[in-house]
């Protein structure tokens, strides 16, 4: 066994042996890979993993399950910064990130008049849900239209139930004080939010620039994007895997 | 004429009254409006300043003249947070920012996959030339594509000429050393170009994350896009306006 864990770390593409041990997490299943490989390194590369364990009728086992996935949803008013600092961290840690436009997929204009391409619609993109993480960009407008929609207030409770991340910015974090998800945790938002999401003691409502209480992760605005982002990416891979990136990304 | 300038100060879109010094800059220029306007206070919005300044032929003021303009200029591969950070923080701060595609309008692929729409061509943006800034994000790819650029080059040594901003991250600054722009200023790039750009003495390589020569201001990479984007919008705009902004966006 330690074998096959020496050799999966070979691969960039996984990045961390944490995906693997996640889904190889019985005994039996190490025993199945490895036999059939007769003792042979099991491949590297991920399209060959994924056959080999496919093709093993591991079918419980998704795609999704090789790499952390995220679903970043934008709207027309969806700030830019907190929208792409995500997408474009994330990415560089190896997370498979689906950029969803809430209403439809493609052109979507931002907050500051940034054109976005979505890359599908919310509804398409569910169907390769579950998501290791949902996150929310803030812009007012955009953050208002998250508020609004039903369809996304049920994804978040959906995934709050099942115990995975949701990271919201700015004031993104309406959305889930609009539909009581969260309650009682600690959170934090755009300190133009800060009163709203204040009201009626529903959270413990801080004033960091990242509050992490178990699976949700808040922050407070465009400059703390990046913040936001490594501690996402820590929450998802491990806190070496930020810090490297902290460093190649020249984080403060 | 301090009646003049406190009324402009009436005025958010102005943001900062070097503005119009810089072209109210002779005193037949004030008395002229003054007098037109029989002592009155001459109109705060910028549609009818501008009516008012062309009706009087003072045709050789453009409309560029009466907000700040930068040219953010990205191509297949360009850098997304590096990008979207300049033009954000300007539009916020009142620039009038155009985003130009190197080789043509429409959907362009970043680094990271996301796709921003370019406005305009480099070629057709041209067209509202000059640019009181021209911004380059990085990005490895996108930088390549800047370096071999005959167009840009052209652009870029125009823009030295007259003395105006040019604003250059991570790998963006070898398009400078490429055409032996800037010579003999400080600068910085991305670590992985460091090599490269001090190669030939033609610089003074600094490790700082933002650096300010003049009319050159460069930075390293995606962690360090928002303090160059509010070193730009000090530069164009003046430091007030830059705190006020790196406080909004929740700057650290
Ligand atoms: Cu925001």
């Amino acid at each position: 066994m330690s074998g096959i864990l020496t050799t999966l770390k070979c691969s960039s593409r996984f990045g961390n042996i944490g995906i693997l041990s996640r889904f190889l997490n019985t005994q039996s299943h190490f025993q199945n890979i490895n036999s059939n490989h007769h003792n042979q390194p099991i491949y590297c590369k991920r399209q060959q993993l994924f056959e080999d364990i496919t093709s093993r009728r591991y079918l419980h086992i998704s795609h999704a399950a090789m790499a952390k996935t995220a679903l970043v949803v934008i709207t027309t008013g969806s700030e830019e910064m907190e929208a792409v600092t995500p997408i474009d961290t994330l990415r560089r840690a190896g997370v498979e990130v689906t950029v969803a436009g809430l209403n439809s997929a493609g052109d979507t204009v931002m907050s500051r008049n940034v054109i976005f391409g979505a890359e599908k619609s919310l509804k398409d993109a569910l169907a390769s849900a579950p998501f290791d993480a949902i996150i929310l960009p803030g812009g007012l407008k955009g953050a208002e239209a998250f508020v609004e929609s039903e369809e996304l207030g049920e994804v978040l409770k959906e995934q709050e139930k099942a115990g995975r991340l949701v990271a919201a910015v700015c004031a993104a974090p309406t959305a889930l004080y609009r539909r009581d998800l969260f309650l009682g945790k600690s959170l934090t938002s755009h300190p133009v939010v800060q009163e709203r999401m204040s009201a009626g003691g529903k959270y413990q409502y801080k004033e960091d620039r990242v509050v992490i209480d178990g699976n949700l992760i808040t922050s407070r605005g465009p400059g703390t994007a990046l913040e936001w982002s490594l501690a996402i990416t820590a929450y998802l891979l491990g806190q070496e895997k930020a810090d490297d990136l902290s460093k190649a990304m020249l984080a403060k």
